[in-house]
């Protein structure tokens, strides 16, 4: 028998569509506003594309017949039939595999459309050779929820049970997180639970899945504390549970947890962040929850019996727009409050650069200071590049469009030798010449027209020409955002990947350089002649950001240095000094 | 010489109108936004009203004159003039006075219109031989600030530095609180930052008050979040230091504080408890902010270095409703959860009824546990009756309409023998025959009709007929919401005022009562049998709610017991219990 069940409290009827057999389901006695309905298998078969699928939709007091809000397969696309899909029966070679921990860890994000050319799980599966040489620990996916459309960046998900089919589908992911985990990988998983893609989201004629009580950028808010918001929240977290439970991913990043509008006493991520902590300490794995959130607030990543959300890390953007803004010279938009090298040195020494100050961006005071002696400094994920980054930039460059190639070894250096825990956006470790740009897929010419006047608009307000704004909809676009991992046979590819896997090997070897605690880093700087010192525990890490040759004293009281890793063959140290030709960087002992 | 300076950030040229003089206000060079103008007192005496007020308003960018959005007085209503205010000017008697704690305190709310036919601070004053002889410690003023129209509750305010002339004016306000001091009473002010009425409110002429960027019952949200809202909180903190430090308020009730619509990581609640605190420890005084909040989030009330908002108190409506419900059978509404015994013996050991418990009336889970290890109950302001509870039922009838004066009794006994701090609503210690009715006074038709449909819709929705819901602005329902103090000649008015007396009396006396530790209450309660039994460190508080005897076991180690107080002389005691007739209450020892 299989069973289908679905939650439509204020429905007075509820039809299981099976293709050619529609099935009245029974209200849950149990559970207000449940529904459920067994098949025969047997029957089943009959009704199905092939020998084991099950297509089904529901129909709500008559009406048309709706993919299921908990639909684990999509095979036809956001709109069409879900289909019954049995995550136990995967053949998982992974038995023994309980995880990893964040803290000492260094994080690859990618985006499987556009990480090699086929765009899918399997092909992404035959490059880990690729990450493990790099000495990467977790990969990061970007959102996998069923989209409308091929190509995507994902956010657009509707179905947040299913697997876009073009990737590969539920079964594609799995046999990617196992062959992840056969190497010592952990997957992460970007999941987006603050609002639903335009085209498919059929929610709302189920249940009170959003509420016009709050207001978000993409319009009403999922309904986190209004009537009906326990079933929702449940919707919510058990979705979470799916993908690390069944799907054995070994962490979710929360994409912008600033817009879950929930003014509950129990905030959806308290209460998230317990049942990940439950079901780790039930099976025994590490599982780890990662938020994005703008609001620099330290008690994201509070453990929850000190008055926090209990988060395990979550992103740290001002330390990226320090970085960004230190080594291209950018000042526009949000980087307007950054780009010395103070602000640099300020992130460096307490995550955040707005911990009270005014944001000039924002026009007012922002964040709160971390308690460094209280949070270690692991619980920050900081990057160089991430897909927003870099694909929110007009053009989708990356940051190497700017720098020389010595900035772009200051930068990785920076980043590999900081107490936080480090991402890597694909194709940053070779420097990759493919922008990630914006793209989009939507067939719908209406949404299609939306979304490339909207990103002209956008950019416009910002003095770009309309037509130097690529159009999101053009193949082109996508096209021109996949890797290119022929570049991988050239210089200067070549040896920045040879650099940052130093870098990274050294962080490993060295655990001075991965120590998460605030207290294990000093830093020093000349905002003027624009050098930076990154004491870490003995080693030092000194940078030059100017075009200038420049003399850096070593704060040490150690009476000889050596070189272990130099980004420039000039770089010379003595007993208590380093010398840094214009835009280089050394680590140093002593 | 006087100062002007008004905040209006977007302005290109702001005047100083003085009535027959237009000065141009200068840009302040250290303040973004701000605009000065100093005038020759001299000068400025020829142009006002009488020899020593100066009325005065604004015009930005050539408009319309407009009253300061800080005035202090508005002597011709709230579209006309400001006029120049000096507290320190006032003959302040009250040098030696410090405040009192909350703890151990009975506050005492009254509304300034309707205590006294005269419907002012001095005629209130007049009346204070009465509470200091209750037991009263506080007094808790509804709003002052200035409305539109004489009469109204006081939520419509729009000039939040100013004081409703029709009371009395700032010296008005003055003269009360000095004469509340000079007899040892306390004086909490309610203060309402999370809207603006809907007549005068010419803020958002000025600057970025509000924002659209939340939603809230009453329309755009004040501006906490946004760009500029540094100086909408800093008007916000600086309005609470305002009537703390110069109109000698000892503590401030912030209105609904859960319409407070703030996002950034140090919330306005945090921020202000900070200043309130600093204040107080700067001058030696006991300053209290108490909080309305519907959010049974004990975090409102914790310390802010344990991670809370460090609210001092907060109202606990669970109290009210687990009381209400009890005595009066009533489920409408939100009563719809509370009603049993068990409910009343929740909220008196744990103060939030829904501490993560279902609520049927929002349709969803509620609130979070307090804890009882950590917090005191003192933190938890509850009544039998307030303002709300009273004046938003169709008809405004006080409890005592539904109940015996046994009832009547029980209710008292029970709030006033809790760890919790009692609050008493104007009245309801004599059993008030008069009603609390919604009442306004728009002069405008369009706001008076909108505010007469609104209030009969809201009832309608729940069955009641047009015509038996009293039209708030016809003056006969002010009228008959005004007290009347000749009912304290009459019984049996005067034997439940002796009641309330001794019952505060007892509380002072017997420390055991007031202890704050939720620990020091034990409760029993048959819910069949409809009694309830408090234990108070070796006191008992025995309760009979139902229209039968009953004999309750007195749940003690003591050999023997004395009836301390009880509501009706046929109450017995013996070594191990007590016998109670219908609707009977005793505080008895041991």
């Amino acid at each position: 028998m299989t069973r289908f069940e679905v939650w439509a409290p204020a429905a007075a009827r509820v039809e299981l569509d099976l293709g050619d057999q529609l099935l009245r389901m029974n209200q849950d006695t149990n559970a207000g506003g449940w529904w459920w309905a067994e098949a025969d298998d047997a029957a089943l078969d009959d009704t199905t594309l092939d020998d084991t699928a099950i297509d089904y939709t529901f129909r709500i007091d008559g009406g048309p017949p709706r993919p299921d809000p908990r639909s684990r397969r999509q095979p036809h696309g956001v709109h069409g039939p879900s289909r019954v899909d049995r995550p136990d029966a995967f053949p998982w070679q992974d038995e023994s595999w309980r995880g990893r921990p964040l803290r000492g860890s260094v994080i690859y994000e990618l985006h499987i459309g556009t990480f090699t050319p086929e765009g899918t799980f399997d092909a992404a599966a035959n490059r880990l050779d690729h990450l493990t040489e790099l000495g990467i620990d977790f990969v990061e996916l970007m959102p996998v929820a069923a989209f409308n459309g091929e190509h995507g960046w994902g956010y657009d998900g509707v179905d947040l049970w299913a697997v876009h089919e073009p990737y590969g589908g539920p079964d594609g992911l799995r046999r990617f997180v196992d062959a992840c985990h056969a190497r010592g990988l952990g997957v992460l998983l970007d999941v987006v639970y603050n609002h639903l893609g335009p085209s498919g989201n059929y929610l709302a004629e189920f249940g009170p899945y959003f509420t016009d009580t709050h207001v978000t950028p993409w319009g009403p808010a999922v309904n986190l504390d209004g009537p009906g918001s326990d079933e929702v929240r449940a919707f919510l977290v058990q979705n979470a549970l799916y993908w690390l439970r069944d799907n054995h991913l070994d962490g979710l990043r929360l994409d912008a947890v600033h817009a879950l509008a929930d003014t509950r006493a129990l905030h959806l991520l308290e209460e998230l962040s317990a049942a990940v902590d439950e079901l780790a300490s039930a099976t025994g794995r590490r599982l780890h929850l990662i938020a994005e959130t703008d609001r620099n607030d330290p008690r994201t990543v509070t453990p929850r019996q000190l008055g926090g959300k209990g988060v395990h890390a979550q992103w740290c953007d001002d330390v990226h727009h320090a970085l960004h803004s230190a080594l291209t010279g950018e000042r526009q938009g949000y980087y307007c409050d950054f780009g010395s090298t103070s602000a640099l040195a300020k992130v460096l020494t307490s995550a955040f650069f707005h911990n009270g100050t005014y944001s000039a961006f924002r026009g007012r005071r922002h964040g709160r200071p971390v308690d460094t002696a209280a949070l270690d400094a692991d619980r920050f994920i900081v990057s160089l590049q991430t897909h927003d980054q870099v694909g929110n930039r007009a053009d989708g460059d990356r940051i190497g469009a700017a720098l020389s190639e010595g900035l772009m070894r200051v930068g990785a250096a920076l980043l590999l030798t900081a107490p936080f825990t480090p991402q890597l956006f694909m194709g940053e470790e070779w420097g990759a010449g493919t922008p990630w740009q914006f793209f989009s897929d939507h067939p719908e010419p209406e949404l299609a027209a939306a979304i490339r006047n909207g990103r002209r608009a956008e950019f416009g307000r910002h003095g770009w020409p309309p037509e130097s704004v690529p159009d999101p909809q053009d193949p082109k676009t996508f096209a021109r955002s996949i890797l290119d991992w022929t570049e991988l046979t050239r210089e200067p590819h070549q040896d920045l990947l040879a650099w940052y896997r130093s870098l990274i090997a050294l962080r490993r070897e060295r655990p001075e350089l991965s120590d998460p605690r605030f207290a294990s880093i000093d830093v020093y700087f000349d905002e003027e002649e624009r050098w930076i010192l990154v004491g870490r525990s003995g080693l030092h890490v000194a940078a030059n950001l100017s075009g200038e040759a420049r003399k850096v004293r070593l704060e040490s009281d150690a009476t000889s240095s050596s070189i272990l890793l130099a980004s420039d063959p000039r770089i010379e140290s003595a007993d208590d000094h380093v010398r840094l030709p214009p835009e280089s960087v050394a680590v140093i002992s002593g």
